[in-house]
């Protein structure tokens, strides 16, 4: 081990450090910020660390359960102005002696995954929190819904790695070659973790049925929605398992990206934009399933935005909207304009595609609308697919834990 | 049935409706708002509705599917601009010609239930879409924390609507006299609907474990904390069946009611406050669970406001805050102070109590902040908890369902 090491006595007061230890690292004090930063230099980057995160993500045993890989600091002793008496740098990583004498030790690879610097984050948000999104029009679909194959997901990390991440990136994937088998769809949902139970069960079969709770089950035309709205934690992901298709006209499924669409109003019809993000509207479900009432209501815009204004969830369905109208009077008819032209450029920017049977298709339920055209059961046809919902906190963490797993990455 | 009526023809052009039906009676148009909006008077008081309001919520057959109680309506051809051609009021309801032909009919009563006077919609909001919470603090506990009873809660939906109306508005409350049996919240949740399954499976055991994923099983204090933080979807409620309770000093409960907090420090410590409502920090959990990898990672602040201002949901972790925090580094030590304070604040107004065996405790996970003091086991004596979650979908659901079915109402 090269040991390169600088020690200085500090009082509690100390202001600054400046200790060149070699040619290639520096710890500084970064005067800028009220002395309560640490400046480091690794592999001629500088990177600045606040006294009070180090002191608080130190991973001795004292402070860090190794095994539940949390902090178990005490909170009520925890001292946030806490400084460091003393910080010596190797190799690759540096030992700090606090004010109080505690010590700690962190890797400088560890550090550099945690810095500070915009493009760090930006990195880490992109590549490990949430894969970025690519948004496509209708035109696009056949480059972006990418196909996958059944045994594959079941047999290969990779496999299942890769299917994740398009869908996630894409909003929309296709399995191929899926088993004949109602249970087949479970498999799939294996790999990933658990589905998501809602008030119309764990599974759902989607096929024509007189007297339905919802409409999703006529044979009539399905308009373009996202499923259950009136969910405040509304389904992540639908996967449909298509066991019967059709012989008949109809039965295509349409579907479109309404992150492309809001960033298209967003440019061309601000103000039908603005209207959407901001006017809160009322969804709504209310019925018996299986000898449970349900009544469903969730108060969202059309497109909900996250506070850094990003697109984080559509809500959109002729049916299941209700018919209390949570605002103003006035915000009404301007609301029902700018509801009916987000429908329209739905429309126009969707694709069209019929799956067949065998196929799961696979698509981000709070990015995308998806619709069926009318169909004609006949004795020996009857349409049928198997659905089943999953959330994406488990596909998040499922595509986080096979990217450290496949990268054999450790970073705790 | 007393029928009071009055025709007149008008053209598609017609700018006013002012027939004077009888004493009681007005139908006109509001001119104030573009001749969009109809002015009825219902028993005294003038109510208004937009026309495109009316034709979208037309219950007739070809506008809305009778057991699937939703809007069939076919969008493409909807008319936003739909006005009525005649309106004919009758005792309790109104006929709507259409300037199409088609004709709707709106009872008085299911209209005045949509009234978008500010009046009703907040009637409205308070009483059937989620009930309003009130707020407590520590020493308050025992009047709060209402007693309920396991074999009522089973029997009663009266006892049912009582529990779970407490539960969302005070956070907390006990259910008493619960079997001794590790399957006895079972038949409590099916009372809701279903659990909330996350990746420590749809219950768990709370009882020290060695080598544990989660410093939950430990016997060591527990600090206050919401559970699973790093859920975008967090378990909304949480049930814990105490089977056996340490016979050792501890094991005892806090809580604290952070709706109570958050307020607090609005007006004492507005800082701190925009503070920990505008900086997102990353909650985090990673590790194997039933030999499952999970990696979960969720960015909130600790305190989230809705589009209102209002708290709908509080994120607090000491062990479960990862070491990435995703903003500027100018923002780290005072977010660190601000978040000090919450803690210090939340064990200032916090309740301490210890539940009996045979007590269910029941709280919001998403509003309240829970702990647990360091105790000891024995060998013949293993404190040991079973814990189940449901989501405040299925809560809300069943208490408008239970509301309409007690209260005989039909509402559509």
């Amino acid at each position: 081990m090269l040991l390169i090491k600088k020690l200085r006595s500090v009082s509690n007061l100390i202001e600054s450090f400046k200790l060149n230890l070699n040619k290639n690292s520096l710890i500084r004090n970064a005067s800028s910020y009220n002395n309560d930063i640490l400046a480091l230099e690794v592999k001629g980057e500088t990177l600045k660390f606040p006294y009070v995160w180090l002191r608080d993500n130190c991973k001795c045993e004292k402070c860090f359960h190794p095994t539940a890989k949390s902090r178990i600091l005490d909170w009520s002793k925890f001292d946030i102005n806490a400084k460091p008496k003393d910080i010596t740098k190797h190799e690759d990583y540096i030992h700090v002696t606090w004010n109080d004498g505690h010590v700690s030790t962190f890797g400088l690879n560890w550090l550099k995954f945690r810095s500070f610097t915009p493009e760090n984050q930006h990195k880490y948000t992109n590549e490990l929190y949430k894969p970025s999104k690519v948004t496509w029009k209708g035109e696009n679909f056949n480059q972006v819904c990418r196909k996958h194959d059944y045994s594959e997901i079941i047999s290969s990390d990779e496999a299942l790695l890769n299917w994740l991440k398009d869908t996630s990136v894409y909003g929309v994937s296709l399995i191929q070659n899926t088993p004949d088998n109602v249970n087949s769809i479970d498999d799939v949902v294996k790999r990933i973790g658990f589905p998501k139970q809602t008030h119309y069960g764990v599974r759902f079969i989607v096929q024509n049925v007189a007297n339905t709770s919802n409409v999703a089950y006529l044979s009539s035309n399905l308009q373009m929605h996202t499923d259950l709205p009136y969910y405040e934690y509304c389904p992540g992901v639908n996967l449909l398992h298509c066991l019967v298709q059709t012989k008949s006209l109809g039965g295509e499924n349409t579907l479109s990206d309404c992150h492309y669409i809001a960033n298209y109003m967003k440019q061309n019809h601000h103000k039908e934009y603005e209207i959407l993000t901001d006017t809160e509207v009322e969804w709504s479900d209310i019925g018996t399933e299986n000898g449970n009432e349900f009544y469903k209501l969730y108060r969202s815009p059309v497109i909900s935005l996250d506070k850094h204004g990003e697109v984080i969830r559509v809500n959109f369905s002729i049916p299941q909207r209700g018919n209390h109208f949570p605002g103003p009077i006035e915000q009404v008819k301007p609301w029902y304009e700018a509801y009916s032209l987000f429908y329209k450029l739905n429309q126009q920017f969707s694709a069209k595609f019929k799956v067949d049977p065998g196929n799961i298709l696979v698509f981000d339920n709070i990015r995308m609308l998806h619709g069926r055209s009318k169909y004609q059961d006949s004795e020996d046809n009857i349409r049928k697919l198997i659905g089943v919902y999953v959330d994406w906190d488990e596909i998040y963490s499922r595509i986080r834990s096979l990217k450290v797993k496949l990268n054999n990455e450790t970073l705790y």
